[in-house]
């Protein structure tokens, strides 16, 4: 039996766990390695572990045993049916005050799950988003633990770490509790999501509407990477659009336009339809994949559907266009976030989770698929009031959009009349002039859902007098010929 | 001791209730009728049941023994735990082939749940949409049963007879099995939720864009309920916005802008996301729905976020406005008709329905909230074919679309210009516009996800080759330098 030397045990070791292991080594941590499959813990052992502060284990018991204490045990196993799996194997072995962490694409509501069975038997459960891939897992992720704060102090030294730095500050810092590091994780993903699509139409544009090849659309990439757009989404595809390994057409032309998903964007879009939240962007992206998939009838679609004939930008005022395509790209994004922090902020409502806020946009900062310079602005904004409202009252993001503002009516206005979709600009567009109306048509909605319904509706305020009071909810007999009825009857 | 003399029973007498109980006591069927409130019976039949065949009941066992065989029981309560309870309450007094029908808005999945329990019992469950309302129940209401097929034989003269008529034809047909009738229901509800949607728009954009009084937009609406627009929808809104009890302003101006919900919307767009369609234009109308319900955030808003200046339609043009407008409307409800029929395809497959496709825009065409002329032209399709892959390749739908499209596009472009919001019109557009692509960006997107997060991709069938065969999943090195990577790297 192995000594009670290792600071940490990982349950899981395909290319995620693996990295993350030799990330906390790296760090002078001593890991126990565990994977149910033995000859994969053998070969890493062998290989890319030699020399390492790496225990290899066989059994969770011996894992378990080689641990100081409180015991500090991770999962980066697949979401679901094995995580509770794993737990009951772990629970008769574990004491109070023992920690086990979910580094995995878990729904928060199986972790705020599993956090209580847990916490009923003395065990600390945290549920951390764990983002940046096999890279980030490596040599510095973005982490975003959630749960049982007790265990905090224990986890910290090792999380702040082996996470991703950004502008000197670690990418990880306490959530809030129960499933809320997994929640963020969710909206994190589907923001991602988002920001993908929004780049996919910026390219599909430059492509049909102004005729740039693939190595000047890399070339925009490039440049717009050098400005406020600075992401790693926006340099991959730079990268990418520049890939040509065979010298004929770049490998980009070559893939099938059809987008796959693994369920985290589409979980981001059900929670806000559950939680009553507007969060058009991300839900418009997941739309799209789904529209992408069905390439046979959409092939089948193009032959007989018509569509205005596409008049291309021409060469003298495609710098102009291409600005206005970055100021409708900024200004989307700046929409996309906005509603993702909407919607976390509704969930701490709703949860009454206590988040830490400014953190959020810091662990996104760096480490994970959407790290950018905006988030160490969105940083700023959340530090300066941790209680903003919405990032657009904020006057950085303010005087962005009012600055991109017409840049990005031109684009969308443009892709209109040349019937190239762009339904993530447009639905963000969208969003942005429903939210700046003070009055929206909803009041025609009320009106129809009482007249077929019954549902009544409320007057607005200036409206209200003695027997119309403001919030009280009104049935009128629409029916009943507009002059028989006077405002007494709402009472009715 | 009651005589076996009833027809069929009726459990739940709020409004609707009571309306369906008189409905089909006009039709000579002779019902029995019960509350769980003895009061709510007892008012019932001394007013307007008086006279009729019409039976109160105190009890379940009493209702039950006033049952021809086979027993026919059918609900009209709140969904949820009530409908379960009274199944509870129901199972050991009847007998093997007797029948409970659902009424209520009950999600598919609990009335799936229902019917496998009731027919491990050996009762027949039925789970019946029933729309139109109060006065649909009352004088004709549209009816999607769907469930035990054995059931039909015995509900089906009661069903025909009570449903609205349309073009000489009941409102009414068997849909499928399992919760098939509750999910054309829920699809009926999500589009009803869209058109409202795209009625408010057209509404506000004449408003605020076009400077029409509600007078005016009253007379807009009276005129396109006459053309291909012709819908109880806009007849309820032309009827809405000429009501002015007071001689001062019409009371859909007083009326607070925030739209309720009761869910079944909701369901729709979280199924779409579940099955994968991009039901998009019922997603947005539900995100618009939330949208409206933050008026305080809206209202702060409004004072910080800036827009262009809206330039009013010039009166000489404000006939080809409302012209185009009409077009945008039209195109826009095409639209969301083929995504709602999409869902439905999806979901027949899914489960392995055998669904009547032709009955369903049939069951709509009259008695319900979204009836129109329009759900006939619906039927006809689906007469003609219906294996139909999707509406917009019907020739009637299609050279629809191709007139209205110029129309359409001018006035997504008008609203974008003046910083008026058409969510619903723009992400119909964009809808269209993605359909009619055969190749979309998802390429790009799905080179993204390879390249950090080793999704893989495949390759178009076009530039396959023998080591890169069509369908195969490809993951590539993206940061190995394009030159040192050539395709036979592809099958590593």
């Amino acid at each position: 039996m192995s000594k009670q030397i290792a600071d940490i045990a990982m349950i899981g070791l395909a290319v995620m766990g693996q990295n993350f292991v030799l990330n906390m080594a790296d760090h002078g941590f001593t890991v126990a390695a565990f994977d149910r499959e033995a000859d994969v813990v053998d070969k890493f052992i062998a290989n890319d572990a030699i020399g390492k502060s790496i225990i290899g284990t066989h059994s969770v018991e011996e894992m378990v045993a080689t641990l100081k204490r409180p015991r500090r045990v991770m999962l980066l196993i697949k979401a679901g049916k094995p995580v509770d799996s794993v737990i009951e194997q772990l629970v008769p072995l574990l004491e109070k005050d023992d920690i086990i962490i979910d580094g995995g694409n878990s729904h928060y509501l199986d972790t705020t799950r599993r956090y209580d069975f847990l916490k009923s038997k003395g065990i600390y459960f945290v549920g951390s988003g764990v983002s940046g891939g096999e890279e980030g897992a490596r040599h510095g992720p973005s982490l975003m633990p959630g749960g049982a704060i007790e265990a905090w102090p224990a986890i910290k030294p090792i999380f702040l770490a082996v996470a991703a730095k950004a502008d000197g500050e670690p990418c990880c810092d306490w959530v809030g509790p129960a499933g809320a590091g997994h929640y963020v994780k969710m909206v994190h993903n589907g923001i991602e999501y988002g920001d993908m699509q929004l780049i996919s139409e910026s390219y599909d544009l430059m492509k049909r509407l102004a005729g740039l090849s693939d190595k000047e659309i890399s070339e925009v990439m490039g440049r717009w990477n050098q400005g406020f757009l600075d992401s790693f989404l926006i340099e991959v595809t730079r990268d990418i659009l520049a890939f040509n390994d065979d010298g004929r057409i770049p490998l980009v032309e070559e893939i099938m336009d059809m987008a796959g998903q693994k369920g985290t964007g589409k979980w981001t879009a059900i929670d806000a339809l559950d939680k009553g939240m507007p969060v058009t962007l991300i839900g418009q992206a997941v739309f799209s994949r789904c529209l992408s998939a069905l390439k046979g009838e959409r092939a089948r679609a193009s032959k007989v559907l018509s569509g205005p004939t596409i008049k291309p930008i021409p060469a003298s005022v495609r710098k102009q266009f291409i600005d206005d395509l970055e100021q409708a790209l900024y200004a989307s994004k700046i929409i996309s976030y906005a509603q993702g922090f909407m919607l976390i902020r509704e969930a701490a409502k709703e949860f009454k989770w206590d988040l830490n806020f400014p953190s959020i946009p810091l662990m996104w900062r760096g480490g994970c698929i959407i790290r950018s310079a905006f988030l160490g602005e969105i940083t700023k904004a959340y530090r300066e009031d941790k209680y903003l409202e919405n990032l657009l009252f904020h006057p950085f993001f303010r005087s962005a959009i009012e600055k991109a503002q017409s840049g990005w009516r031109k684009s969308v206005t443009k892709a209109v009349v040349n019937g190239i979709p762009t339904p993530a600009f447009a639905t963000a567009l969208s969003f942005y002039d429903d939210y700046k109306s003070e009055r929206l048509p909803a009041n025609l909605l009320q009106a129809q859902r009482d007249y077929f319904g019954a549902h009544t509706f409320s007057i607005l305020p200036k409206y209200a007098h003695d027997k119309v009071k403001p919030g009280k909810n009104i049935h009128i007999n629409w029916t009943g010929k507009g002059v028989d009825v006077s405002a007494g009857t709402y009472d009715a």
